[in-house]
């Protein structure tokens, strides 16, 4: 179902300040199949204690390899020297002349880039404060994620979640829109035209079209509901069953009254 | 920049666990612009005790009003006893005949309903376990979001921003790639002609085209690399100005040179 080709890009965390958003980030990463995280002077210094190292591994959820193959830089000049094209994330508008996408528009941005050879970072500010101006300048492009403008602050791990999650819709081929049927297939035309003849006769039987000239439209209705169900072959074989029983209940309560009289 | 006109999707938390994953989930509502959330049977009892109250608050940051409007019931049935489609949101396949969508597919599906008039809502199950099976019969269709397959779990919240996320974009105006320049205006054709053609005169008396056929070449990289820049009206200044400085420089210093001398 799924076809993840590109190279994801680079998760840069600047200054990130709690450990637990760290390792939120990893899960983060992890759910979406990003690989490689990157950290500029986090607060807590590298490698961490045992404390900080546990808090940092319990909210990461099971992302131990990405945490295990994080890097560390002192200065974001080093933690950028090899990359070619860098999307600084941010929350509201700077005033800069830089362009600003969507994470819609900068995924595809971000493969074409990657598939040609590119080595992409996609950088994220500490919590609070987001990236500072003069950090910004160093990428080549924003993005900013359309939220509700009246509450637009997004917990670090989340605004990682999103741009992961776009990332990985873009190359995913799951169906959009499927009628998973499980271990039973989709019923045939003759499978649903069957059980509704036999529908149709017990119906008459049963006397239920009083009124013969509405006949027509009541079948439609019929059909269009059992149509509009898409059933199984598994699921037109219960509905026989739960015919047979309907129908058989009259006589086989008949028989039991007949045998007790 | 932002057109959301039809009715959200209400967001239904069946037996949620733990109170910061209530607040988180308001968060996340807020983010993305959803409005209604509705509670079954959750685990703390309602209305909450002070402790339990401060801690779903603090995890919300400030979507206040989602919580104190939020609906309990005691069962499934009485919570979407006035709704007319349901979505319920899986990690994981069942073995049972139903639609599954990726929220991608199942969004443009809500609005169209909410707009003929239906009240949608989207049913999440609880931390861990998910939806069983009793609750997902409940439902119209599945929502299941295309995430790594071998690290698909999310936190409540997470699944809840994904779906809102989407629910957002969907009806978001936002222009997907767009120059900001700030308080500055883009550069037209003649702002850049007359600064290349300083830069090329500047240039021609440096002794910078040192092979004449080569000028051509040269004089077009140039071109193509301020082109490229999309610059604004101020920065051309600026460029203007790093040129006088540049050509500037050696008479200034001559010139002090001469005064010391």
């Amino acid at each position: 179902m799924t076809a993840v080709t590109s190279m994801p890009p680079i998760i840069l965390l600047v200054e990130p300040q709690l450990v637990e958003n760290i390792g939120m980030t990893a899960r983060a990463m992890m759910n979406t199949g990003l690989k490689e995280l990157r950290l500029v002077n986090p607060r807590d210094p590298w490698p961490l204690g045992e404390v900080h190292q546990k808090r940092m591994e319990a909210a990461s959820s099971g992302a131990d390899e990405i945490l295990k193959n994080a890097k560390i830089f002192a200065t974001l000049e080093e933690a950028i020297a090899d990359v070619n094209y860098i999307y600084a994330t941010t929350a509201r508008a700077h005033d800069m002349a830089h362009r600003v996408m969507t994470p819609k528009a900068a995924i595809p941005d971000m493969i074409e880039r990657a598939a040609a050879g590119s080595k992409v970072a996609v950088m994220f500010g500490r919590e609070r404060t987001g990236l500072i101006n003069d950090y910004i300048v160093m990428a080549n492009a924003m993005i900013t994620i359309p939220l509700n403008p009246e509450h637009t602050s997004l917990n670090l791990a989340q605004s990682v979640l999103l741009v992961g999650y776009e990332w990985f819709q873009a190359q995913d081929r799951t169906p959009a829109n499927v009628l998973r049927t499980g271990s039973s297939i989709p019923a045939t035309r003759e499978d649903y035209l069957n059980f509704f003849k036999r529908l149709e006769k017990a119906l008459d039987e049963a006397g239920f079209f009083v009124a013969e000239e509405m006949r027509p439209t009541m079948i439609r209705n019929l059909h269009n509901t059992l149509q509009r169900a898409e059933m199984t072959e598994q699921e037109i074989r219960t509905w026989h069953g739960v015919l047979s029983a309907l129908v058989g209940i009259p006589k086989a309560r008949q028989m039991k009254k007949d045998k007790d009289d």
